[in-house]
């Protein structure tokens, strides 16, 4: 009689629902992608998400089918609809996330604020938004881009040739999206979760700094955030989960320009690293916040937990030993850190951990969390 | 590479180690005595801790064993000793915690405050023991006992007729412990963690409100609880775990009686129900402390994280759907509340879960908390 949960894909965002599935007291299964991935202990099956059989033997006894990542194909996720599954988010709200040019149209007709941007399926009209646009831009590939895979500023079209010949030979055809380049003080982020029946809870706004093009630290609250942009920023997340019928967590990735105003970069569909502070920092964290919204559960406090948060990612470095071997320097020295490794071997840039702290008074937060982390990747 | 913590017994303390592993990146492995338990998403293999055997097959591959209870046989301890195995706590602490009567002796040597008591090996010396100290006390049987199991208040010797005939057919013999019924104002809890190296850290001493001899409620900090009787508790703990040798969480249950002297009732060598608050209202919950301190890393914060937590448990009642179909309604009406269930079929009087509040108002913590365990107790 107890609450199943099935979550495709067995990296470190599944990883991280087990924990709060079983403090719950749900159950929690996961089709991982091959052996020993990090959520392995909750993994019930090896398999290949894009196949619809595999899948569909995965989803026979849960009660819904959630996602590590935005990858499963829509095929795959129709045949589950059509199975009689429950699909959170479903096959619709993760077909934006899946195409940053569908994102775009979709974000324009709900009125929302956003870069100056454009489809272009070839030089000539790139470089026709370039000279509109200061002779500089952003062009993303519409699809399988993350952590600033995908994603180059140019200031020449023939910058981008390589993706244009890509994209030819490519069946689905298409375009590649461009973008002007933001002038933006600096980047923020909104998390909300939205549940199928419609409630919604929404997180404060929270200031994330990348690093390369991968997220580095997290403040929560993000400072000096005005009550005006706080409010602005939730109810652009508000509008986007409703606009887009998005279940569980939604994470907007927005950029702050230097006249305050808010412009929406990416979005994910899924609990995203630039919400791990609340997993320490919160009432509710999002992995937990995810499991109750995807079950259509009613959706807990999303309050911070003290004045600040703070979230430090660990990325691999050189050294090939283990994070654990590192535990007791850390410890020792920073006995309030909240340590999260995500059980996968250090590679140079890879993402294997994050830390938060929270506290008080920022600087310290801040200090610690560095520390902590500056630890793990010597 | 990875750390790994093997923990014999499958039941709720071992379940709620899980998240705290998953969160760190540690490796846990659970010996269940049955299919279908607590912890079974971690339980690598069912046997039977009486076995050395099963025991010692189980430990092969772990860094650490450890313990969701405390009643494996002494020789199994042995064995896994014999066999190079880290056992936290060893077997020394855990021969003190399954002898009542070992305790009160040990914990005489160690100059510890006790209420009086004796060792009787008949209803004659039971009955000398009750004219001695106002004709009631309480007897309990030195070995099995728990949650109130095995502890009966008296007013003459005959009432333990049963317990002294089932001692004569004990091989291991022995005596009942009796003890004077303490005119107890409340009772408190203080919960310590104690590295194989020498480190303790301290928690805040709590108030424990018991049901029937069971635990019902506990509030932490323990209110009025002046600095000085703080003090004195933590030192209580702190001496016991280092005079026990104690690894991993100790609990010691404290009657404070009127005249605001502290006395030890019982004391829980593993993480125990009267801690349970600290997962969400301590930065360092004991669970994870538990894990740090057996794997003899450093030991985290244990500050509280807000003014007041309260923890309530949640016993099975008559109804027989599952906890899980009332979460809608006290996650509707609780928002801040976080609930923690078992994966236990809900039996009469059987512990399956608790929630914990925290807040800086006492009097809306309590109320929420109460109101938010009473859902799940119709």
């Amino acid at each position: 009689m107890s609450l199943k949960v099935g979550v495709v894909g067995g990296g470190q965002l599944a990883r991280m629902m087990i924990a709060p599935a079983v403090e719950l007291g749900i159950e929690i299964e996961v089709l991982a992608e091959q052996e020993s991935m990090s959520a392995s202990l909750a993994a019930t099956q090896v398999g290949d998400y894009h196949d619809a059989e595999v899948v569909l033997s995965f989803a026979r006894d849960v009660d819904v089918i959630t996602f590590d990542h935005e990858h499963v194909p829509q095929d795959v996720l129709s045949a589950l609809v059509d199975a009689g599954v429950a699909v959170h988010p479903g096959p619709a709200a993760l077909g934006i996330a899946q195409d940053k040019l569908v994102m775009r149209a979709r974000l324009a007709e709900l009125g929302m604020p956003q870069p100056d941007w454009a489809a272009v399926s070839g030089t000539s009209e790139l470089q026709e938004f370039l000279d509109a646009h200061g002779g500089r831009a952003v062009v993303k590939t519409p699809r399988g881009g993350y952590d600033g895979k995908g994603v180059r500023v140019i200031s020449a079209a023939t910058e981008a040739e390589d993706w244009f010949a890509a994209l030819a030979e490519d069946a689905r055809g298409g375009a590649l999206l461009v973008e002007e380049l933001v002038d933006f003080s600096r980047e923020l982020a909104q998390q909300v979760a939205r549940r199928p029946s419609g409630e919604i809870a929404v997180y404060p706004v929270v200031e994330t700094v990348q690093r390369e093009g991968v997220c580095a630290e997290v403040i929560a609250p993000a400072p000096h955030a005005s009550d005006r942009l706080s409010s602005v920023a939730g109810e652009i997340g508000r509008a986007i989960a409703e606009g887009l019928g998005v279940t569980g967590m939604l994470a907007v990735e927005l950029f702050e320009t230097t006249d305050e105003r808010l412009l929406i970069n990416e979005l994910a569909m899924r609990p995203h690293n630039s919400g791990h502070w609340s997993q320490d920092g919160a009432v509710t964290g999002q992995f937990e916040q995810h499991l109750r919204a995807v079950l259509d559960l009613p959706l807990g406090d999303t309050s911070a937990r003290a004045g600040w948060s703070m979230m430090v990612n660990i990325l691999g470095g050189p050294r090939r030993d283990s994070l654990e071997s590192r535990f007791a320097a850390v410890m020792t020295e920073h006995p309030a850190a909240k340590i999260h490794t995500y059980g996968k071997e250090p590679r140079p840039g890879r993402k294997v951990g994050h830390v938060t702290v929270s506290g008080d008074d920022l600087d310290d937060v801040a200090y610690q969390a560095r520390a902590a982390a500056s630890h793990f990747e010597d």
